[in-house]
């Protein structure tokens, strides 16, 4: 017979009580007989008894245990800002539960209600777009947490992350200030991504400044992997007219469309410029090195670790952190063909 | 005042029953007054009380969640692999907690006794070695649980993975094939990790059927890392002999030395072979493409999620799963330069 998990059961009838008592023994303590009590607890001790986390919370209020829910695990960006988050919950003696939506707004309420039965001290989202039952849920169960990535679209004031439109924006200057007319962008799915939506939003407000505007058939949604912008780059030069730079979602995208390239034997920056989104470290790899946007991912997991422990010690101060996210100018970014050419016959 | 969440308490007023009735109305319906059972069910439905882990686990015996904990979130082989663990577990309509330990057996301990506090119906590991306590909670607890990666060194029937042995045997027979004798490896620390002492174990059995050994100084701790990579190729280029070929223990390793490799103006493979193990994406983007292991990390994952569903069903008929882990040959390895010499001077 294998040895079995001791059950509530088990400790009422060691401590010679009734199973009501037993509950009632360790969710309402003092509600119950003093030697009552002390029979439970020696029961509870004997059998080596784990009460389960709404027991516990109930009579700790703390189960030091956290929960963080990521798009997916599948990009080095999101791994680096979970390492940071975990490393700075561990100093304050918490544990961190990692999840995944794979994108799916529907499959992360799924798995939100079941760390809630399972019962954390607190909770770390990516983005302010979720669907409305995540806020009503960590309302019903005045969960602490804190929005992360993201402080586009929010009146929420603890959102951990950086401008995702400024930083589009600040890009697209650079890039319009190249003298590129011709922009392509290879993002994801806006459907509850706020981030896509404020960088297209951003790269729209440089172009427009300079006159432009992104053509929709230019704007191609591809998933944010390697993959994803091989994809992208398919269809953008396969196209009728072809753009001078593609401005990629993710820095994972634009390396895949870098390989793409080579594999057509497409000259980057001569023939066509790129750009990507996060700064990896593959990011310095590529030949040439990517331009891309460095996102701030160490801070957000440290500073986001120190938000939610100060929101579940009950201190409700703390403004909006805003950090930066600057463009990282290396060598896949340069003057257009066309440019290129008209200064050497000048 | 902010909404609470409702409480078992809360429960218990609005169905005018006490504290007990009520969480045996919920943990042991067949033992309460119908009237009572009612009672407290629509109270539960009106205030949208969720029930805890544990006391559902009591009802029904199913959380629908299951937990795994891997080393580390930083390499893309093991996001792969919980990926298609994911996808495999939203079929059976299971959810996913993830945690890591970042190598440190003592992590691993602590987040799978907060993982057990919380209610999970089973549970998928990285590799065989793992602390005493690990097994003693999982028998405690009677949880289903199934070890991945790895069949190295283990009696337990319930592995899905490959042999680590085997592998670096292949590689290694390969490797001494090509003529080379002065062989390196780059690898992170063997405690509480049996993957990397088999690798070791299979290196060195086909280096001594050539008559070769590793020299202890060409043997290098790193973490499994681009950085450790570099570090490792500082090291052994900094030696007084130099080694023909350096064995990484991970791609992420091997594509770091390579950049060093670059920044020290040593050519692959002309110079130095390199070796990477897991066969990630990115291992046929670097220049030359990376010759390496491929793990079966899709596979596995996979397999694991049914395996573990098999489990909790009950059904314990399943032997050890044991898949292949091919070496893939690309470009990073060929013959040392002084074989190529002697075989151009004749």
């Amino acid at each position: 017979m294998k040895p079995t998990r001791a059950t509530l059961a088990d400790v009422a009838r060691l401590a010679g009580v009734s199973l009501g008592s037993a509950s009632r023994a360790l969710s309402v303590p003092d509600q119950v007989k003093p030697q009552t009590l002390a029979n439970v607890q020696r029961a509870v001790e004997q059998l080596g008894y784990v009460r389960n986390g709404a027991a516990q919370a109930l009579a700790s209020r703390k189960t030091h245990t956290v929960a963080a829910i990521y798009p997916t695990l599948n990009n080095p960006i999101y791994a680096d800002s979970i390492q940071a988050l975990q490393q700075t919950l561990w100093g304050y003696g918490y544990q961190l539960l990692i999840a995944s939506h794979e994108y799916k707004p529907a499959r992360e309420l799924e798995v939100l209600r079941a760390i809630l039965e399972r019962g954390v001290d607190g909770l770390v989202l990516v983005g302010t777009d979720h669907p409305p039952e995540v806020f009503e849920l960590t309302r019903q169960y005045d969960l602490p947490y804190v929005l992360t990535w993201s402080v586009d679209e929010t009146q929420y004031p603890h959102c951990v992350g950086f401008s995702n439109f400024e930083a589009a924006y600040a890009l697209a200057r650079r890039i319009v200030g190249f003298g590129h007319r011709r922009v392509a962008m290879c993002g994801g799915s806006t459907f509850g991504n706020e981030r896509v939506r404020a960088r297209q939003a951003g790269t729209r407000a440089a172009l427009r400044e300079a006159g432009l505007d992104l053509r929709p058939e230019w704007i191609v949604e591809a998933p944010f992997t390697f993959e994803g912008g091989r994809q992208a780059l398919r269809e953008l030069w396969d196209g009728e007219a072809r753009p001078s730079v593609v401005i990629c979602g993710t820095d994972l995208q634009a390396i895949g469309l870098l390989d793409e390239c080579r594999a057509k034997r497409i000259r980057v920056p001569e023939d066509l410029s790129v750009t990507g989104f996060d700064d990896i470290e593959q990011a310095r790899l590529t030949q040439p090195p990517l331009t891309t946007v460095r996102v701030p991912s160490l801070e957000i997991g440290t500073r986001a670790a120190r938000h939610l422990m100060a929101l579940i010690d009950g201190k409700d101060g703390d403004d909006e952190i805003v950090l930066d996210a600057p463009v990282v100018e290396r060598g896949t970014l340069a003057k257009p063909a066309d440019l290129r050419r008209s200064a050497r016959e000048q």
